[in-house]
């Protein structure tokens, strides 16, 4: 039988504007008691799928220092504080691209890294698309953006030109979702 | 036009047996210096979607103590030092579940959180796989397995049920290298 565990103790060991981190005390599910569990205190994201109304995806290009090269990826961001998760996918989408959209949708949630981490990815749909205005990101951001056709983000995801965790996984969740996936399989077939 | 960060200075802020912190400075794309960019030194993760001759799919059920809850997802675990990627990942299934499989190709290469961490998912399909013997996961770990149909995986998936977003990307990427996706649609449209 799967039992949760209990937190005995809990101190923040490491704090600064950018990380946090919790050290816990725990009682397992067989009695065992740990004493160094290490809990990263990060905050939820909003991940944007926003698709035109031509059919087109908003995808970003941007430098991503942790894995020191230059991603493909939609458009996401951390959801600030007391921030309701539709106003904040909003905000990321307009900052990042100056894309907005007539209707916010959110379709999924999922765990970001759930051994050491209660934060979430928040996944909004943005229908109808359009561009606003100008872009908005901060000065240590800097942002190329790139629409594609649904066949064309699939092939992103296919070979692998779009590899971040979060956002494959809110990519094919919204695919699925419009059931548009597998749609791309029946040229090469044919071929 | 995007560059890359020049990194002026690194040094280690906090590290034990289980974290790894380096605090950065950093040169951006403009020229901007920023004295407190922090890295997460995580290590790379073997994750395995297991097929059986059967078709069935081998799952995991898990507390995870960072989301406080048990989740349902794919096999996967840590990559030891100088572990050969396709060792780590037969040792994690045989561990958690005690199947093995006669073969495990390495199908993708997500970046697990590129903001602030080099730490990759390696994702593989395991072929034919097969219970092998007893499971052998540490005694902090408590896991039960679940053999479910590529329909109720999918099912799964736009459910919801499996939300780990490393687990939901490489089950999406497997399905489609399969050639397996929109399949579960044509049912329900019919009906």
């Amino acid at each position: 039988v799967l039992k949760k565990w209990r937190v005995l103790a809990s101190k923040n060991v490491f704090r600064n504007r950018w990380v946090s981190i919790r050290q816990e005390t725990c009682e397992t599910h067989s009695g065992q008691i740990i004493d160094d569990y290490f809990i990263y205190e990060n905050k939820d994201v909003v991940i944007i799928f926003a698709l035109t109304t031509a059919q087109q995806i908003v995808l970003v290009r941007q430098y991503k220092h942790g894995a020191r090269e230059i991603i493909t990826e939609i458009p996401a961001g951390v959801l600030e504080e007391n921030e309701l998760p539709e106003t904040g996918a909003r905000r990321e989408l307009l900052e990042e691209t100056g894309y907005n959209a007539s209707e916010f949708i959110q379709i999924a949630t999922h765990l970001r890294s759930p051994s050491n981490s209660a934060s979430r990815d928040l996944i909004f749909l943005a229908k109808d698309a359009f561009l606003a205005g100008p872009t908005a990101f901060d000065e240590t951001e800097n942002v190329e953006t790139q629409l594609v056709s649904l066949e064309q983000l699939q092939q992103y995801l296919q070979a692998g030109e779009i590899s971040d965790n979060g956002c494959v996984a809110a990519c094919y969740r919204v695919l699925d979702y419009l059931k548009l996936l597998g749609q791309t399989e029946k040229p090469s077939e044919v071929a």
